[in-house]
């Protein structure tokens, strides 16, 4: 199947063209270009919520939990679970998840995980494009979910529109968030497993630390909500405090804004890379080597070489 | 006074001209790219020693007893000291370190220390350049003097012909050396405060690690010098040892292969930077924005993009 027929099924909400989608950007497949080009117009459409937050929270559980309460409004959704320490990647549909298994047949529910590729245990490189496949697919939700191993948190944060942080009592993560720069990064809070011992302490830290920091949130400031997902107590009120979020994103402007961002700190880094790629060929091509020779001779410095290995880059 | 008047008083040995060329190099001054043209036909002359090792293990007390040594041979020395944990660069003489002070009115001798603007604690990126000064100062040996704080240690190795790694009895420094890498880049070993408990224990262990690398030494074996530098104990069998590992240098070809690949990797670190920067100047330049707003507008797709930031990049 061409990429075009594949983009068209996928958008008439194919699972198969879906997820094929996904591995060819997965795979950085030589046709990733064009699907990059197909998927163009189709996307900008969806929602992405981030949940982030340590292993043990319940991530899943309240992204399964999502799920549901989106698809109660006649909504497609899309999921996409990064987890930076699987070795494992691709097909996983992540049935085998307890509560995922629920909307694990639903065709209105696309459900994908995908291991990190990352740098330094980051977010995949092809999680952006990943979104873009389940957003040209139709899906007007998309929740990212990805286990908050540090840098990771921060990251999900420049990929979503709103970022969900998820703490639990007694796991002393309000601390941590702290510490970790997630203050700066959560439109909502979570406090999942609401009906535990200390999850009032953990509100109350919270509040205080969101009372004391000003952050870059351009007035808005991040509710917390309690729930208990596993029991579905407290999902409609997140929804309700995540639906406030997007409202506010969209009459400030703000939306725009950090979409414009996102998407230029994505050409940024496809650009340096492809540049770097160019200083690798030009080294094969063996221009660096006779350069250093040249620097090593006294024949030139290496800032006049540096020059002219740029204007070779430059002529290619 | 102009760069190449500069140039030429160096090399004629001026202790002012060249502390005045360190600084415009240490400062990217904008003559920086006349400096170092006018520097490159003076330069590749000077033997470039390196040694490294744990604080404490005594690297000022032997490098000091080094320029003593080979200022008895009547060769020019030049030393410099690259401190990753000092806030303080420039003008330092280190004449207060207790052993440089018998040097430091010397005329044959030019000390300098520079902090490290280095990434990650490592090396400055002005050390090489400050070596092509004191190479073109007419040095017929640099030593070059780095606290061993995990990255630097290995920097250090690319920097110079000879890396020496020292050690000291008793401080576990042998299984750290193997840790880090260091078994890889040193030329030769020294064991100083050989007096104390223990130095043979340590000299036995080096022994058992060297016997079981091979190392990417091409057949050179790491010798290991017992010292005690405060006494200059040692100090002429640690020559011996710097003069064979220079003499295979020399005729195995390494020292031009080892000297073209340091060439290399400075040209490319300043080729990549150019390019960074052109990518920075085309961000201010609103390029940046402007593709950003047709990614989001779906207009275009982000690798789309990137090729014609790469584009713009390749025609300034």
């Amino acid at each position: 199947m061409s990429v075009a027929d594949l983009v068209t099924a996928a958008a008439d909400g194919s699972p198969r063209a879906v997820a094929r989608l996904i591995s060819l950007v997965e795979d950085a497949a030589p046709e990733l270009r064009s699907v990059m080009a197909a998927l163009a117009p189709l996307s900008g459409r969806a929602r992405i919520v981030g949940l982030t937050g340590s292993p043990g929270v319940g991530k899943s559980t309240t992204t399964a939990a999502l799920v549901g309460a989106f698809r109660t409004r006649g909504l497609r959704v899309g999921v996409l679970a990064v987890d930076p320490s699987s070795p494992f990647s691709g097909g996983a549909l992540l049935g085998d998840r307890v509560r995922m298994q629920d909307h694990a047949l639903d065709p209105g529910v696309f459900i994908r995980s995908m291991a990190s590729r990352g740098h330094l245990g980051g977010l995949s490189w092809a999680t952006p494009q990943a979104l873009r496949v389940l957003d040209a697919a139709g899906c007007e939700v998309v929740l990212v979910e990805t286990v908050g191993v540090g840098q990771a948190e921060v990251e999900v944060a420049s990929l979503a529109d709103s970022t969900v942080v998820l703490l639990a009592p007694g796991m002393g993560d309000a601390i941590q968030a702290a510490k970790a720069g997630i203050l700066e990064v959560a439109d909502v809070f979570v406090v999942n497993k609401a009906d535990r011992d200390g999850a009032d302490n953990t509100v109350r830290d919270l509040r205080n630390m969101i009372s004391q920091g000003d952050g870059p949130h351009g007035g808005w400031r991040p509710p917390i909500v309690k729930t208990v997902a596993a029991r579905g107590e407290g999902i409609d009120d997140l929804v309700e405090r995540l639906d406030e979020h997007w409202a506010w994103l969209a009459s400030t402007g703000e939306l725009a804004r950090r979409r414009t961002a996102r998407a230029a700190a994505e050409i940024e880094a496809i650009a340096l890379t492809a540049l770097r790629e160019r200083l690798g060929d030009l080294h094969q091509g063996t221009a660096l080597d006779t350069l250093a020779a040249s620097v090593v001779a006294g024949e030139t410095d290496p800032y006049a070489a540096a020059d002219a290995l740029v204007a070779g880059v430059t002529r290619i």
